[in-house]
């Protein structure tokens, strides 16, 4: 008898810890993608801006980290205090202890891993979504006011609308939609979207870059002073997107999720494939050249577009959604230079329109999914981001400013922001 | 006793978890090092050809995960169809469903291990082999004739190959060696000798770079912009190369397995380590200096000799194994060099000549492998790939074309190819 | 019976595996560190010193792993030959067997996991130590003086004073503090402030880089050439600290390890973070600026500063441990400069200044350590390696030399030790 409820706690207790170890090494992956964020925006801005995005992107990773510990944990996962089809939240500072061994084992502990993997996993998805934002309001905005709206959006906007689905909001079960769920595996829409939407609303109050737009409507182009890095940046998201997709089932240790991982994470990397090819392809026919940008761009179009669900389609199928979203991203680039909204390093067109691609193509392949759910949750998290960070950004606009000086912006914001060039001996004087 | 069949199955859950968590992770670290290529070729070339070399790398990626799962995976591993010593595999599309929880339980599955892990591990290491073609031909192939070959390379060339060995086929048990078995752990031969093997042929039908050679006989330097970015992309193949050997022993949950695997893994990392130490030393004296370029190659030639057999020398012989690959890397560079075949990145001779020692090297340690089979296997992989790498590289040399005009080359494989510039603001104009 | 026996023998075998993979896959990330390195100081050296600091970076890490592999291993852990409170360790070569299956699962054999896993994680760290003092000597060091210093360092300097902690020997158990413990989790003092040890001996005989210090007490700025390489070098040590610090609990399959390893990492990502935020807090106050090279600074000085105990603090106090950390290494850079101790990194004030405050704050959070004993291991870790160091060095400038001749300093070490450039295309000339 004991012997046998050893053995019984012992399979419980290597669940645990397995569990454990595949969500702190995929969290550690998802880490990684704050380098892909910084390599892939260092890349694409002018070289005088250089130091001052790369400053932008670990910042706001520290920035997130903290705010999520200090009030957004706690603010999407409320736990025992959820009410279902809540719209806000409760609101408690910190983080609580690890679950004891005795409840873990006695099957009464909340999470069959440790908290604080959990916590760990959760917190570098919002540095993520905080990262689509640095790139749309590169080589103009002010360091500070973005640093400042970095804090809210990662303390409060993006808990609140993650809380609405993966914490148990409205979104999870939504009341007049006879309890339908909003199906968003592993943040098309939380994160992507979210971090899209919280920068279009910066960039519309901030204006395109000096020079970009002519008079007579043509678009001048201002290359990236470094594609290699930028082709670094994508390849090193992708690597860290095994880890945002594979990850989000959060649970590895039987048949079925170990099936479900692996599934996972070979459609993550077929859709990339997928929205590189047709990227590639579409350029190819529009401009007559392999545009490398826009292949980097194809490639994070297809993983965005299937983070939404990667847990349904084939490998085939996979591939498609991929690509859809690689031909979508290279028309919304040109569009919103045609509208004159200018993003440099296409950061809404990847995450923002790929995202709600890949939200409202779940219904195709998850037969547990609604279109009409789908929709409601893209309105909702636009609604929400847009608003909100339009009422921040204008604050910030009204009191600090948001825009650098025009000499700062010409003289690049490297020496106005952090007194040090990126490049000092490469650039001709 | 249902308690019991529980315990049995629990555990039979946990390995496969854990066995799938570890093809997963593994699989991961192999698909970095498709930025590790890209990264070194890219620091290799001339500035002029960078962002056409990053092009190459990342739609290479993706061309050959699209054949491998339309043609390529069927192909290498036919499963039941198997007829051992077959030559020509059966040839199905497209991937099959997973393996269901019973017959996993039951011990009638085919693998203890997702197949979708299993699907991945595999196609990442077509994408390597195809990388190492890309290095070879820089800086005057056009792109869309590499990506043609890309396609039949992934999809027929490589699978073909690699079910003699890992897919039962003949080189498994060949007839006329009492059914020896050709021995290559984790691919010295079926991917690097392979990838090598279609690059010599691309070479030999594409020429040198204008310039490289002059009329008397004497080697121009063409020296790589950016050896920070080649250090990179060493190192970074390196990292992933635990995971592509230390992930080939396929199964990790047992003692005997999980010994193995830690012992792939450290003769991995003291193979490149020998590598390493025996390139510095002979550039010395050949050069008499450190030579920058040699020591990385050095370090992945010893990556590639001990990959024919990482899991039987001890430590300290496995820095001799990669100690020889550092030496004869240096001296079929200088040789390739004076035979006037152009290899920019020197991708043939850490590949190939590696590979081949490697493979040669396996009876050394392994006392189950014979000589002659080794042989067999060596002759078998290059007379294959050769052959037929040579016959398309003809046809597309005859119909499309494979080399760039002169004022392409002149001008750059980035403007003519891609329409943009890798590093826009540094260079002289 | 037999049933019960293959049961627990199996939970055994699971355990081993998943013990054995987690060393492994936390390894292989400090591996990546040595590419961390290799980037932050390839980008914060000028341009013409580049080439010859990634030669040294990644051929100190083979030398550390060949010398650890020939001799420093056994010398830091002796293991049964340990004699408690011993100063000196016994001395063999090579690395032995595997334990077998039988010694296992009878309990009887020393470790829970592969023996060639503990030794692979082992030897990344040494190569960490060594890889602190590349960047402190940077610029004018001769590249053959460095790695023989690094011979003598990994071989013996590092092993010796290892194996006072953690192979067992007197900082284990002090005799004359009631055998108090000196508690170091993953090397604050035995690996970070080891390396800054052996650099400061070095910076002191080799003196201030030319040019460095204008007769009147000024400090010439000497900036790095590349900021992106620096920051991705500071992100991809980051990425690796997770594997440095989390695998350090050395074990994770039960419950309680695998909730001090969630802890563990969640720590080590808030103290980076707090590093960061204090950073560049004090550097806008004392330059005005957000000075990009601080904060990497200051992230890496979190790390450093939360290595001594990262199993113990809450996530908020890690936080804090880190700030002090980050407050602490800009104030150090300065004080240094105005000492004229040219360290081009920062690496004696990031890996020291940071070490000694990490070692003293583990009581704070630690009941079980004690403040005395934490100054003892302070002492005795400083006092043998700077003296071990000093005399080696000392040796090393009375025969071979240790410093480039003047010429050669000013036309680069790249050209000099190399006998190529980094950027052969984007240097004015």
């Amino acid at each position: 008898m004991p012997l046998e409820v050893a053995g019984a706690s012992t399979s419980i207790e290597i669940r645990y810890a397995l569990d454990t170890f595949y969500l702190l090494m995929t969290g550690i992956l998802v880490m990684f993608m704050a380098a892909g964020f910084a390599m892939l925006e260092a890349g694409l801005v002018r070289a005088k801006n250089t130091a001052e995005i790369l400053t932008k992107n670990i910042t706001l990773y520290a920035v997130a980290c903290i705010m999520y510990m200090l009030v957004g944990y706690n603010l999407m996962y409320p736990g025992e205090n959820t009410i279902i089809a809540g719209i806000l939240p409760h609101f408690t500072f910190l983080l609580g202890g690890e679950q004891t061994a005795e409840s873990i084992l006695a099957g009464t502990a909340s999470k069959a891993y440790a908290l604080k993997a959990d916590f760990f996993f959760q917190v570098v998805f919002v540095a993520t979504s905080m990262s689509v934002v640095s790139g749309a309001v590169a080589e103009r905005m002010k360091l500070w006011a973005f640093l400042v709206f970095a804090v809210v959006m990662t303390g409060f906007i993006y808990p609140i609308q993650g809380y609405w689905k993966w914490g148990g909001g409205w979104l999870e079960a939504i009341p007049f939609l006879s309890n339908a769920s909003f199906k968003d595996f592993a943040g098309s829409g939380i994160v992507h979207l979210c971090g899209a939407t919280a920068a279009l609303a910066g960039v519309l109050l901030l204006g395109a870059r000096k020079g970009k737009y002519g008079a007579n409507g043509q678009v001048n182009p201002m290359p990236g002073a470094n594609l290699p890095l930028a082709t670094l940046g994508t390849m090193i998201l992708w690597f860290g997107w095994f880890g945002f997709n594979g990850g989000s089932q959060l649970k590895l240790s039987t048949i079925a999720d170990a099936n479900t991982v692996a599934a996972v994470i070979v459609n993550t990397n077929m859709a990339a494939c997928g929205g590189l090819v047709a990227a590639i392809l579409v350029a190819r026919i529009l401009f007559g050249k392999a545009d490398l940008s826009m292949i980097l761009n194809g490639i994070l179009a297809g993983l965005v577009a299937i983070t939404a669900e990667p847990s349904t389609p084939t490998a085939s199928f996979a591939v498609m959604i991929g690509a859809v979203g690689g031909v979508l991203v290279v028309f919304s680039i040109v569009t919103l230079d045609k509208m004159r909204v200018d993003d440099p390093v296409g950061a809404i067109s990847v995450h923002g329109i790929a995202g709600v691609w890949g939200l409202l193509a779940v219904p195709i392949t998850n037969t547990s999914a609604k279109f009409s759910a789908q929709f409601i949750g893209v309105l909702s998290i636009f609604g929400w981001v847009f608003v909100t960070s339009l009422i921040v950004w204008s604050i910030l606009k009204f009191t600090i400013g948001i825009r650098m000086s025009e000499e700062e912006e010409y003289e690049g914001a490297d020496i106005s922001e952090c007194g040090l060039e990126a490049y000092p001996e490469f650039m001709h004087k």
